[in-house]
């Protein structure tokens, strides 16, 4: 597999590159974002997924996410992939912030036309992890996942479906079930069509009530002050399935916080700590 | 003086705003952002400000600068005003990136019809700290001055131009002698006309040789990997100015590093602290 390099520059002592790639998932080119830090110069590193929200693309967390500095100080890689394909034009591919280009809702569509190529889950599961296994000093046996609001909801799902492959899970701000949200019920239904049965493999809630596990506990901060909490986040429903099925969970519920960048900002430096105690990084 | 809330976050346990406000130097409407660290909730704090490079707006550094965890640590305000009048469409004024628009260079014009807006240097100095120091609960007495590129030119004449208001002063990758560099010769000429005389008084190097001095030490930090670092920037000829004239100074050469917000961020948290000491911030 070939790739082009956009973009390298030093920071923190490691290197934030960006990189573009033919995808044979989602049969467009994908640009993702990796961060080195100063470690992997001389030793295989962990590395730790980031998976972004609604209208981002790699460059918002990675120009403003602030993860760089806690990666070099732990000897983390940082992954930070798209949020959807980018190379076609289907009828009302491009018209709304919450479904289809930026809005990939990290799973497999089912649906035609999305079928041919939204298909970020086998992008992130298999595709990109193989790659970045393939071409840099990574750990492969060490590896965590986290995102922010719909990149939440991948972390979660992806993370609880693939234990062995993701140890240490942490979200801000996810969605954590789709099936039950506007933007969800909107995503699932346009990708996988109306039997909500085909849904349940994509929402974290219904993954953890059937049993899905993670091997660690799993981290979530919420801001209080986030407009989208009430009507479609909804971390209580997360919260009380996996206190039922038993899944170690921190829900921290974070006065005053609202949706932003500014919000995760706060909190890289947990969530990074958190990933690299799991991923025992040092 | 009537102002507008634009916006107002949560950020590391302070609080991030932007406002809009008329300005009687620019003569349009003028945005800036200000951080308020958790102590100004119960007590005066230092006032920080930083001036941003050539293109930028408010925003790049707020979103992108990553100084809000050292502000908060410090109990430092930080106060990040755009970089030129907005409310004008003169000839040529948005036809380059480094003149006109987004490149007032922080002085007050003389050429028409620069002179009737472009009066930067009067906002920065006198407008807006004391919009600032009526509105918000600094201290007036213990104020810094900080920058990018341009904006470290701005902070370097400002700053040495008015000790007494500016006791301390850094900057990353400064402009730092205007007059013997082409975005200098370009900004001067235009904004000030041909006789080189009038240029010494915005030229951070020429201040030094005719006796200018800061209080303090001055910290630059300037990456060796900097694509403008030959042709625009030339610290050295500032340094060797300091060292006639025994102004203090430390110049880092940071190698590896190039001109961008990855260079300042790593940096950040040293400047944060440098000016926290200088300002007797805790």
């Amino acid at each position: 597999m070939t790739f082009k390099v956009k973009s390298e520059q030093l920071s923190f002592a490691g290197k934030q590159s960006v990189y573009t790639h033919q995808s044979s998932s989602t049969h467009c080119e994908m640009e993702f974002s990796i961060y080195l830090p100063p470690q992997a110069q001389h030793k295989k590193c962990p590395v730790l997924y980031y998976l972004s929200g609604l209208t981002c693309t790699q460059d918002n967390v990675t120009t403003k996410g602030g993860f760089q500095k806690y990666a070099s100080e732990q000897g983390l890689i940082i992954v930070c992939p798209d949020t959807s394909p980018r190379g076609t034009n289907y009828a009302m591919e491009h018209d709304s912030y919450d479904f289809g280009s930026g809005a990939g809702f990290y799973l497999n569509a089912t649906q035609a036309p999305w079928h041919e190529t939204y298909r970020m889950y086998e992008y992130i599961v298999n595709e990109l992890p193989d790659f970045i296994n393939s071409n840099f000093a990574t750990d492969p046996d060490r590896c965590g996942i986290f995102g922010h609001s719909m990149g939440g909801h991948g972390a979660l799902t992806i993370g609880l479906k693939n234990p062995d492959q993701y140890s240490s899970i942490s979200a801000f701000a996810p969605i954590v079930a789709p099936s039950q949200c506007p933007w969800g019920k909107k995503a699932l239904s346009g990708y996988l069509g109306n039997s909500q049965a085909d849904w349940k493999e994509y929402d974290a809630t219904e993954l953890i009530l059937n049993g899905y596990k993670s091997p660690n506990k799993i981290l979530i901060d919420q801001g209080t002050a986030d407009d989208f909490l009430k009507e479609q986040l909804k971390p209580e429903l997360f919260s009380q399935a996996c206190q039922k099925n038993s899944q170690r969970l921190e829900l921290r519920m974070q006065p005053g916080y609202d949706h932003s960048y500014y919000f995760m900002n706060t909190f890289m430096q947990d969530h990074i700590k958190f990933h690299a105690l799991n991923l025992d990084s040092q």
